[in-house]
This record gives structure tokens, C-alpha cells and sequence, in this order.
């Protein structure tokens, strides 16, 4: 088992990878508080994981909510089916929920956790590669809006994050492709390095090498929570963990959410970011050629919806948070591994980006 | 005006308190930093007050959401509304909340601020005495949900709030009352001789005299301050402000919410609060009545409803966000002017306050 500190002052937390964790009550006992627990979890995972981790906590009151699977159930309609069982079960605020499941179920209860009486505490046990890697570090917690994902939600960090890798066994390839996309994220916004041994091990990854994994998921989370650490509450350098997704998001709310997975939609973001770059004189034909290898090999897509206008994603990109008094910020590459955002695209280029990557003009 | 600055560290902000000041600009532009405002409201405030606040709103994008009034409107649904208006007009992370009445229009406000796109400004315009003395301060925000009042929430705090004690003149008496209930609870708690002060001039602060008014506003906001600087998050001492509220809150929630005021409620729950100290040993007979007398000088129940068991309160306070691991916990008072938390209450000396105070065995 590897052991990583976030380390966010007097909200750091571990993050334990490795296999086998899900039912060790030692990883557990020292972030639950009370005597009450909430397992929160999705009716796909329930049937696998449920019983081990209800195994790991025989000398507490544990109750559970099974939710419904899919990023279309991340509403508030879904989360008070949370509030609901804490209550009829008489939750009080010494109670932990935790979370298992992917990245909508680490969501929701995270942002049910930061609201219940004000805040309660809760520990996620993510079961995706991508919310082993994305959702474990950063606090980020919410739910979607008809209008735009995670509108509405809070900033709450978790007591611990128990990332098992015996859960991506029974992944489905779709999923690990997904999560493979903020991995590879990490190599390109900050760590080239990383990026350059993701290249030469992403078939042993895509065939679910446990070791491999394992390396993987820690140094994206270690990269992560180096870039969070600087920037909790997302005022700069934090966005440039949006790589990708300022394109991703419109993608997804324009498909309507849950039709394109979130990894999906990132990837494809990703090659528009970088051949946007590549427009503005920073990234080489090479470097793009080699992203679109990759992501490739990661049976990721690399360009958009084929129904999507340049207007429907400046329209859908409009209304996304990293909107700053009108003005349209993306995150872009000035190299591998070397991130920077910039309000200042001009509209003919993006609109070539977009066009290369699939859009109707 | 008299300004109060309230001492939260980065946290910290002014309440200016007098008459007038609902539509001068200078109030609000110094803590509005993007050029979007939204102005949240009821359907009872609108009509007097909003267009005072739009004059003095300008130079901003000012959209405006208009809730039905009322308690049990204090629901996810209804702070639904907020988060639609918020992206149907494209607010972003700069915008500006105005929470433009009572309590429950700025308990939801400040959550729907919390919550949006993970936090954004807000500023408070209370309208009645009772949110002018009471969610003034502290940074609680939330919602009820059908098994608890303000069981989903957040702690928030606005840039500013605005008391203009203008809005008192058109206060239906009944709401002075509630308000007043929390005037007396500070006096009671740490301000003895405010609770002298107010003995002597309950008479003119209920004929609705603007000078008494601001220093009742101003001394009782103070008090808060205090105790809410030495505990931000309710880690302790805070839990002294709940005096009365863990009875008031049952009967709120067996009446259904919005049937009895909050303040109502909590004028009886003192009532009780003062009898169950009073059979601890704590305060004597003349203490007691003096404090009857002041209720019922400022229009408040000294009983709870006559349709309520002994055991009807005891569940209810069973669900109250101020148990901790199953103990009850209760406010109580060691003297005039001293508050105190306490988990040892015999359940047969409950009982008997219970019955004084109008419950059936």
C-alpha cells in the first residue's frame, strides 16, 4: 500500500492506494468520529463492493442509500434521497458518510456531507480510475443544474480517501478509458516526465496492470494536490486542472449529461486545447501527433460530436464557470507539461480548432 | 447610522444599522466586486422595498427572484428557483447575492451563495427586527427539510448587511414579537444589564421607537458577534444562542412549520429553558416571573401549544441538530446573564417544566 498526504494544513488528509483496502476496518476507524456511518453508493456498485465495506465497520450504526446510476441523477432530486435516510436513521453531526463509488456518487456525498447540519465528515472510496485520480484529491463536491454541471455544490475536503485498485478489475474498458484521460491530463499540465512513461506503459494500464495502476493513480494524485495545495479555493492556478474540460463541459451539456462519459468529453477537450495551441505557435505537429497516439491508445476519443456547431460550444462554453466577467478563459498548453490560461483566443482560431476537431461551422 | 464590525478574521464584515439606508449606494458598492447582482426577495417585501433597493443598484446587471413568503417555502425546491435564475441569466463566480427580507429569505439567499458555482458574495438586507438581530450574525444558512428545520445548509458569510429600521415601521406586531424574543434571549444569555435596559424600555421598543430600536439592534447584534468570534463553526460556547431554540424547534416542527413564528417558539422555549433552571436550582421565583413579565410585555406566548405531549416534545428533541451521540443537550441558564450547556437533565424535572408550560402529560 502506498500512502499520500494532502497536504492542506489543518484539512490534510491520506489517500491509500494499493489493493485489497476496501474491507481493512484500520483504514477506516481513525476518520470516523462517531458512531454513525452512511454508506452512500450507486445500485452498480452495491452488488460487488457493498458487503466488504459494510464488513470493515461491524461496531457502528451503519445505514445506506443505494442511488440511482448516472450522471443524470447528480441533482439536488437525487441528493435528498441522502438527506433523507440521515435523517429517518437520525444522523446526528458526529456522523460520516462515506462514499463509494465513482465520480458522481464521490460528489453527491461529498456535497451532502458539506450540507447536512452545516457539515458533517465523510471518507471516499472511489471505485473508477477516474475518481481514484480527479475526484480523490481537490475537495470539489456537487450536483449538476439543467443548465450546467456542478453549478450548484461546495468546497469540503474528506477525512480520507481509500482508493482500492481490486475495484478497477471489473471496470468496464469505456470507464478506464475515461479515467485514462485525467491521467493523462496531469502529464501534460505539469509533469512531463509523467507524461513521457505514460506514453511508453499506457498498453500495460489499458490492461489493467495492478502495479502499474498503482504508480499511475499516485503520481496523478500527487500531482493534483501539489497544483490544490497552492490554490484550495480555486482563485488562480488551480484552474489549469481544467485542461480540457471548458470544451468537455460544453460537449457533455450539449449531448445532454451521461450520453458522453466525463473522461470522454475530456479527451476530446484536450486535443482541442492542444491543437488551439498549436495554432498559437506553442505546441509542434509532433507533440500533437503524439497526444492524439495516446489518447488513441487509450481508446480515447479525439474529436467532438459530430453534431455539435462552433456555436453550440462558444454558446455552452459561455455560461461555464471559468467564465470571468464575460470574457471566455481556457486553459492551454505552452509545452508538455507546462500549462497556462489565457482570455485572449481569438475567435477565427478557435473556431478552426473546433472545426479540426469535428465541429459543423 | 451606527456601523458594527463584525471580527472573523478574512471573514470579517460591517453592519450598518439606522434608518435610510436601503437605498443609498454607497452601502452596497464598495462589497459588489463583478458588475452582477441578483436580488432575492419574497412576494410580501417586493412591493415596498425592492424598488428602493434596485435605485440604489445602477451601475449593475440587476436581476431580481421574487419567493413565495413563508417558512415552509424554506425548501430545496424553492432554493431551486434561485439557482435557475442565477444561470438562466448567466451569473458567474463574481455576482453578488442580495437577500432582500427575513430570515427565511436570508437563510436561503446566503445557502443559494454558498452553494453557487461553490461559493459566491453575498450581502444581507434584513426587513423584520427578528432577522436584523438574529441572521445578522453568525453566517448560518440553510434550508428545512420535512424531518428538521434547517437540517441542509452551510456556514456563509456576507460582505456587508444593511439593518435600515425604516422597514420596522410596516412590521405587523406579531413579527415585532418574534423579533424580540431574540433581543430578550441575548440579555438573558451574557448581558445582564442589557436585560435590565430592556426591562425598562420594552414599552417603547414595541410602540416602534426608531432610536430604542437601533440600540436593541446594535447591543444584540454585539452580543452575537461575541459569542460567534470565539466559536465560528458551533464547536461550543456558540451553542449558548440556542437557548430556547431546542424546545422552540419542537414545537415549530409538531405545529408544521410556518404556524407558530420562530420567535413565538422560542419565547415559549425560554419560558422553559427559565422553569427547568429554575427546578435545577438555578434561578428563583422572582426571576423567573420577571421574566414572564417581559415576555408578555413584548406579546410573546409563555406557553407551548396546548395540543403537545410531554412525549412529543421529547422526540422532537431527540432529532434537533443539538444532540450529540444521543445525549440531549439543553441551554439553560445559571443566572441572569449566564448561559449554560448542559447534558444531565433529569427526565422527570423535564417533564414538569413541560406541564407547567402548557404540555400534556
Amino acid at each position: 500500500m502506498q500512502t499520500l498526504s494532502v497536504d492542506l494544513g489543518d484539512r490534510s488528509y491520506p489517500i491509500y492506494i494499493g489493493h485489497g483496502l476496501l474491507r481493512n476496518p484500520d483504514l477506516y476507524t481513525p476518520h470516523i468520529k462517531g458512531r454513525q456511518v452512511l454508506i452512500v453508493t450507486n445500485e452498480t456498485v452495491a452488488p460487488i463492493y457493498l458487503d466488504d465495506v459494510k464488513s470493515a465497520l461491524t461496531d457502528y450504526q451503519v445505514d445506506t442509500v443505494i442511488l440511482p446510476d448516472g450522471e443524470k441523477y447528480k441533482d439536488l432530486d437525487t441528493l435528498n434521497l441522502i438527506f433523507d435516510e440521515l435523517l429517518e436513521r437520525r444522523h446526528n453531526r458526529t456522523t460520516t458518510l462515506i462514499a463509494l463509488g465513482g465520480g458522481v456518487v464521490g460528489d453527491m456525498t461529498g456535497f451532502a456531507a458539506a450540507s447536512y447540519q452545516r457539515g458533517v465528515n465523510f471518507i471516499q472510496v472511489p471505485t473508477t480510475l477516474l475518481s481514484q485520480v480527479d475526484s480523490s484529491v481537490g475537495g470539489k463536491t456537487g450536483v449538476n443544474h439543467p443548465l450546467g454541471k456542478n453549478m450548484i455544490g461546495a468546497f469540503h475536503q474528506p477525512q480520507c480517501v481509500i482508493a482500492d485498485t481490486d475495484t478497477l478489475e471489473t471496470l468496464p474498458l469505456a470507464e478506464m478509458a475515461a479515467g485514462m484521460a485525467e491521467v493523462i491530463k496531469y502529464g501534460l499540465i505539469t509533469d512531463a516526465e509523467f507524461y513521457e512513461w505514460l506514453q511508453d506503459n499506457v498498453a500495460s494500464l489499458m490492461a489493467g496492470d495492478a502495479e502499474s495502476l498503482a504508480d499511475a493513480i499516485y503520481r496523478s494524485c500527487d500531482n493534483k494536490a501539489k497544483v490544490v495545495a497552492q490554490d484550495e479555493r480555486e482563485g488562480g492556478i488551480r484552474a489549469i486542472l481544467n485542461l480540457g474540460h471548458t470544451f468537455g463541459h460544453a460537449i457533455e451539456a450539449h449531448q445532454g449529461y451521461g450520453n458522453w462519459l466525463h473522461g470522454e468529453a475530456v479527451g476530446a477537450g484536450m486535443m482541442m486545447a492542444a491543437d488551439l495551441s498549436r495554432r498559437l505557435g506553442y505546441l509542434n505537429k509532433d507533440e500533437e501527433h503524439a497526444l492524439l497516439r495516446l489518447l488513441q491508445a487509450a481508446h480515447l476519443p479525439v474529436k467532438g460530436p459530430a453534431d455539435m456547431t462552433c456555436e453550440d460550444y462558444v454558446s455552452r462554453m459561455a455560461v461555464d464557470k471559468k467564465v470571468l466577467d464575460g470574457a471566455l478563459r481556457l486553459v492551454l498548453l505552452k509545452g508538455i507539461g507546462e500549462a497556462y490560461i489565457t482570455s485572449e483566443v481569438p475567435r477565427d482560431l478557435l473556431d478552426e480548432t473546433l472545426i479540426a476537431c469535428g465541429a459543423k461551422p
